[in-house]
This record gives structure tokens, sequence and C-alpha cells, in this order.
């Protein structure tokens, strides 16, 4: 029967410092860089359990577990614990906040020692291999130089391809799903809207309103709302909410009851989301391109020592299979082992979140090694 | 060979009076409605030669010709003209801007008689069908007791299927281009965040921005910006930009060709359209659900006495073939005549605005009887 790994909190580690500064893949140089992550499980004495998690655009170091009340447990709970795919009587799961992130790990909220004041959007652009090199640098500090496995949907899997390319022998198993390793023109359109909602609001002021009373909630509240719409199937949407209506009459309130559950997402959201991360993090995944050099790809991945699952859902409409399609083409093409599948879910690309047996399924049998 | 109309003007009438007020199907009362309309080519002694052209979202009364400029024609002058699918050669061409507009048919910014202020959001909700309401009042000035023909793209088909519904004997032959009969909830959702955008603007000012120098410009080229993503293919966004970019390192300005083409699309918006009316106009679309008693609407198409041309694009994710498929067999049911086709085309929802040669082909042959 699975479970929960119980009550959990998350832990704060410096990553660099001063001395010994984070050299990004720019050039540019963070002086102080600390990670929220939190872990679940046991490391064996070989070291050699531990599988990785990285999280999407929205995510943050609490995947599992719950920090109190049971009944609202971490984002990944519904994968990650005892007797689930990715079992934590089996595994050391560990998983940080992103840098650049807004959830204890240094981001544009964080201070910037140069000034003492936040950096906004000071804060120096960043690559997926920039997240990479903080996840290694945590391992490190864990005493871990390899993982069993590496796992990531959407923002998270492209982090587990770039570390499969980049560092050959670290990842044995990596799992990536409904990810891209390109985004398409309409994907970037999607992201520039939800940019030019964010630094169009008033209380925007140029990425500079932590030290103000106003923030800009309107502008990430439309922006996730916007995007809200591309995690979910047009399907799920309408098996949700059909055309129900909570107003007899239109007026230019809450009128249909998607709008007051796209008003609701667009809300909490702003209870835990920061907007300069949203930018930036947006920003990483526009330029991800690993494939740009095709043959270059194929034999960084044919030297990674990686197998690796890609799963894609059917109803997926923001990184649909076809994302998928091209990286298993690519892995197929360095020879490394290989599953890729297509898994039936009618709850688009969010299906990563959400209980699919096919998927979990998938996931459980590739990290034991099945 | 196909030409243009030439050089047209605006025209302008009353159409109803403090005398004799437009009764909305709610009950309430305009007491002053005038209209922005132009024609194309004559109308013939019979008074039986008329294409009524009912624009959509955001179309105005200016659909061929030009205003001075050739260069510059109206927006649908790839389908109207001499020699072209409705031709002008042929027939005289109806095209007024619909009740609720802002480019001269009366709407939220023109001016309450009863105060002398803009309506702002105190213009009256309407419907589908009142907006046909004020095109028969339009007929009825010029003369005309019915048409030959009405067509209409997206919200401009909602018209022609409303108009033939509920008054049979008066239209011809129905041209539903792209159209729906039942917004779903991922389409409500969509025009919700559009609204959140503009009515979140700090300039909108709960709709009472005209008598200001500030506009709800962020918030209303937002809107479009996303709804344009909307009207076009990923195909045919990755055609005209895939990832070419302006910019060699990431900013937070524009840094993707795709991202200036989106950034234009919502500033060139600016200088022609009014918050207001998208508002207004988005939820009339909303509400539209003539099919909601289908035996009765049934009846009523079988009582309309128009054939139905119910074309849709293959790659048009707004409004996709289904929502046309449902429009067709409830059709179907009613007996009338009915040519239904769903076009390949590349370029999505816009495909209505462009030269497709086999939609052009379908008009032509349909509008002449053949």
């Amino acid at each position: 029967m699975a479970g929960s790994v119980g009550h959990v909190e998350t832990q704060r580690v410096v990553l660099f410092t001063e001395d010994d500064p984070f050299v990004l893949e720019s050039g540019a140089r963070l002086s102080h860089v600390e990670a929220a992550y939190e872990t679940y499980g046991q490391l064996n004495a070989e070291g050699s359990n531990t599988v990785f998690v990285c999280h999407a655009l929205t995510g943050d170091a609490h995947a599992a577990g719950h920090h109190g009340d049971p009944e609202r447990p971490g984002w990944w709970d519904t994968l990650i614990g005892p007797g689930k795919p990715v079992d934590t009587d089996q595994f050391f799961v560990v998983c940080p906040n992103l840098l650049g992130g807004c959830k204890g790990t240094t981001g544009p909220s964080s201070t910037d020692p140069a000034t003492g004041q936040p950096y906004g959007l000071r804060f120096p652009h960043f690559t997926v291999a920039d997240l990479v090199s903080v996840h290694r640098r945590l391992l490190a500090h864990l005493g871990i130089e390899r993982v069993h496995g590496a796992i990531g949907g959407s923002l998270g899997g492209m982090q587990v391809l770039q570390w499969a390319m980049d560092h050959p022998g670290e990842v044995e198993y990596g799992i990536l799903v409904c990810a891209s390793a390109r985004l398409t023109a309409q994907n970037v359109a999607l992201s520039a809207v939800a940019r030019s909602s964010i630094t169009g609001d008033e209380n925007f002021a140029g990425g500079d309103y932590y030290d103000t009373d106003l923030t800009p909630d309107i502008g990430l509240s439309v922006a996730r709302m916007l995007a809200h719409i591309t995690y979910v199937s047009e399907e799920s949407l309408d098996r949700k909410f059909g055309r129900s209506r909570r107003s007899e009459q239109p007026t230019f309130e809450i009128d249909f009851e998607v709008e007051s559950y796209l008003d609701h997402q667009g809300r909490i959201f702003l209870e835990r989301f920061d907007a300069n991360t949203y930018l930036y993090l947006t920003r990483v995944m526009d330029y991800f391109d690993p494939f740009a050099d095709e043959a270059a790809a194929t034999a960084q991945l044919a030297a990674s020592g990686t197998d690796f699952l890609v799963v894609s859902f059917d109803t997926d409409w923001r990184f649909p299979t076809s994302h998928s399609a091209e990286i298993a083409r690519v892995i197929g093409l360095s020879g490394r082992p290989l599953v890729a599948e297509e898994v039936v879910s009618p709850w688009g690309h969010d299906s990563f979140l959400l209980t699919v047996p096919r998927y979990h399924e998938l996931v459980a049998a590739f990290l034991s090694g099945s």
C-alpha cells in the first residue's frame, strides 16, 4: 500500500560563496548561492540509490510529504513516497528549488551582496546548464557523485536531458516527462504574452517591487491564468466545467464556472510565486536548444551512459508528443537504451502531476531497472 | 480578372431614435442607434441581389476596396470585389459595423443621450440576435426585405446562423465560415483571460477612460497578443518565424522574431479598437447558444428557407472543425440543403481572411446557386 513520506521540512545550504563563486555559463558570477531542498528516504551505504527530482516552471523543493497538514501534500506526492513509483523505501530522493527560484534558492528576489538590495532584473540570465550546475553542487554537498535516477516534467525534463548530455556517467536512469528539447514559435509566443502581462503591470516597476507595498499581482495572475489554460486539455475543461454558469445575465464579472476556476488559479498563484522568477524561468525555456548541433548532441548522448524514459501525454498541447518524439529520435540516433511512450490521459500537460496509472507503471519499472 | 471595388467611403445612418428606440432582447432600450456601413456593387431593380457581410470580433464596416490607399484594402478584400467570390459585378454587398462596435456604430464609446457622457460599461449587454436586429433595420433603411446571401466568419457566422433561425425567408444562402454554435470552456477561458487583462489595466478605470488621456493600452494589447496566437496555427507561426532571434543574449525585451511580430500586432490593434467593445463582443460570443433547445432549433432551421454552406479549416484551433461539424449536424437534422466542408489550409482560424482557393471556390459556387 503506497503511503506518504509524512512530515518533512525544507532544508537550506550555502553552495557558493564570495571565495568560491558560481560562474554561470554566460561568465556572470554569483558570489552567494544558497539552495532550499528536501530529501525523502535514506541514502544507502554505497551512495548509489539517489533519485534527483527537477521541478518545472512553478515548482519548488517541497515535492512530497507535507509541512504539517497531511491534506496539503507536496506537488509530486502522487509519485514519490513509500511504495510509490519513486519509492522512498528504496531510493534517497532529493528535490531542490531551482536557481532563480523564489522558494528558498537564490534568485531575483534574493539580496545582491554587492548592493544590499534585491537583485530584481539585475540578476544574471542563466541557462538550463546553470540549473544543473547548482544541482550537482548540492549533490556534492550531500556526498553524492552520481545518481541512480533523475526525473523531471516539462522544464524538469529539460534539466535531466542537459545533465545527461553534459556530465557522462552521472545519471544512470533519466526520465523526461512531457518535456521539450526546443520550444516552438507558439510556445515562445505564449510565454511572451505572459511576460508582457507581468512587465506591463503598473506595479512591476522594472522588477524593483520588493521594497514596496505593491506587487504586479494583476500581471502575474493573468500570466498564470493563460498558462493554466495551456496546462489542461480542452476535454478536461469541458468535463469539469462545460458551460456551467454562476450568473443568469451577462456581466463583466465571473459568469461562467470556468472563469471562477481560472480566477482562483490566478489568485492562489500570487501567494506562492514571484513575478521576476516567472520572467527568468520562461526565458530559460525559450533559449533551451540542446540539439541545435545534432551531431554533437548525438555524440554527447552516446557518451552519457544514461538509459532514457521519455513519456508524453496524448492530450498535452503545451508540449505535445511531437516534442517528446523529437527527443526520442535524437536519443535513438545515439544508440542509448530508450523507452518512449505516449500515454493516454485526459488531463493535458498537467498529467505529469496526476495519478495516471500507465505513466506511474512506466516510471516504477524504469527506475527498478526492469 | 478579379479586381478591387476601388475607392469607397463609409456611410452612416441613424436607425433608431428616442421616438422609435431599439428594444434589445434583454428588454433594455437604446434611444439612439446609428450604424456605419459600406456598400459595394449595385442593387438590382428587383432588390434581389444583396449579399450581407457580418464581421467578426475585431472587424468593421470597411470590408472591401480602399479609403484612398489601394495598398491598404478592407479586411475582406480578398473575397469581395468584381470577379471575386462575392462578386460585386453581380451582387450588392452591404457590410455594417456591429452594434456595440467602435468604428461608427453605436457602442460603449458612444455618447449616452441620457447623460451626455460615453456609455462605458453602462452600455447594455446584448446578444447575437440584437446584432441581427440592427442589421435588419439597416436593410429596411436601404429598402431591402430579404438577402440573396449572408456571410460571416467566426462571430460573423454566428450572426448568419441566428438570422436564418429567427427570420424565415429572409436569407436565401447562408455562409458560415469557421463559426461556432457554442463556445467550449476553453474558448470562454481564453476570452476570460483577455478580459481580465483589460479590466486589470491601471487605466481601465471601470470602463470610464474616454475622457482621460489614459487608455487601457497594455491590457488591450496583451488581450490581442493572446487572441492572435489562437487565430494562427502552430505550423504557420513556425513557418514564418521558427526560432529566429533578434538578440544574441537573453533579455526581457524582444529577443525572438515571433515576439516582435506579436508586439506589433498588439500595438497596431490599439489604433483601431476600443477596449470596452472587446469586452462586450467577447461576452456576446460566450453566451451564444442557439442549439440549447435542439428540437426547437431544428424546427427553426427547417422553417428558415435557407441553404447553408458551412466551412471550417483543418488547422483552426480556436473554432476547430468540431464546431462546424456540430452546426452541420443540426442543420442536417432540419433537412435544409447543406454543403459542409473542412478545407485544408495552413493558416488556422485567420484562414477565413486569406486567399485559400478551395474556400473561395466553395463560396463562389454556393452564392451562384450551383
